[in-house]
């Protein structure tokens, strides 16, 4: 029985959702052949055999693990002898922490920045009514008065980087000298941004860009392109 | 020749800085005996053999490290054989993102919720004048103005520990199961409120607080005084 993971699909194949690729980059990084299932947001009933309708989804040999972080955190524990994805304990509550930072500080400072590309041209003309109908629920305003990519909000999502500048003044990924899961979480958030905004939000100067290239050269640059290529990381 | 750490000295012989605070918990942790020398503002020359004006500066046997984090890099790695303030290169680096987050996110919230009770009751009447005119020159209005407890204020403060409450869902310390260097960062500015501000800044219902008294009894309950009754940690 083959390892699946189950993720967000866009236009033109694009695996859209920053928690994916975290999942995606983890499956990497422990070296676990994985065949890769797109699913698109009017396709969940794909994932109805998780008990819920989110993504991604890992099928890890019929174990079935929801959720990013948990994801993360079973295949670290399922697979000890694979490279470690956290670094030992104090590693893995630094990730933790990383975790809920880009998920509470970064998200809803970049969700405005996107909100409209995302609609308009990320995702299948299929799924834009949910789409629009779900966030016009969540946000109480409709997608165009929610989106603004004013220079200010552009600012202050720049500035929201300053954590993760203060740590690559140490070492050259978030984890130190090597990348781990912290920097994978942070990694998703950019290159969903990289696939679905034409804005250039992280500065050319900005040390954040460096780590980001440095990123997409993983696993044989895995992560290079829009991820429809890559059918099964090994 | 001896091992000391310079260390703020308020009124009543009160330990008084967050980042003292740090450097002590973090002198414990690695078991090594120390001599803690009390500075007021007023006698920083007591500290101008290592070049600069702030405390802590530690004087390991003629070795003279200024700035908690460095002394916490510092003693990582000049006592191996002791017990790891970070449990490896992943997790050093999840504390020092631990770092940013106090200094960067936390402190600029907590010090106007105390800085006239710092000034009024925390440090010696001698110390005023220099402490009123050093903090109205850096924030630009009078201590009085800049100082406010507002029922909102405090609650932005309390707001703001959502990341480490995520953290402690998961693990009785920030660092997992055992308190390292990054739940003592955390602790050391809520020991310095504590020491300082007649406010219930963190409530009884908060796993903050919890994990705070967990902290206290550390190392036979080192933390739990004002830190002057503590001549050596041993």
């Amino acid at each position: 029985m083959p390892r699946k993971l189950y993720e967000l699909q866009g236009s033109e194949d694009k695996r859209l959702s920053p928690y994916c690729w975290r999942s995606r980059m983890a499956l990497s990084h422990k070296e676990l052949e994985t065949e890769f299932v797109p699913v698109q947001f009017g396709q969940m009933e794909k994932v109805s055999f998780s008990g819920q309708k989110l993504v991604p989804v890992l099928d890890d040999n019929g174990r079935i693990i929801c959720d990013s972080w948990s994801i993360a955190s079973y295949l670290e524990s399922a697979y000890p002898d694979k490279p470690s994805l956290f670094g030992g304990e104090a590693g893995r509550a630094g990730a933790r922490f990383m975790n809920g930072w880009v998920d509470r500080t970064l998200h809803p400072k970049m969700i405005r920045l996107v909100l409209c590309d995302v609609y308009n041209t990320a995702i299948e003309k299929g799924d834009q009514p949910y789409f629009r109908a779900s966030r016009e629920a969540r946000f109480g305003v409709t997608l165009e008065e929610f989106y603004d990519i004013s220079q200010a909000r552009i600012d202050a999502f720049r500035a929201a980087f300053e954590l993760a500048r203060l740590s690559l003044e140490e070492a050259p990924y978030l984890a130190g000298e090597e990348p781990l899961y912290a920097d994978y979480i942070l990694f998703g958030t950019l290159k969903f941004i990289d696939l679905c905004s034409p804005l250039v939000l992280i500065a050319k100067d900005d040390p954040i860009y460096d780590w980001y290239g440095r990123m997409l050269c993983l696993f044989d640059g895995l992560a290079a392109g829009t991820g429809a290529a890559v059918e099964r990381a090994t």
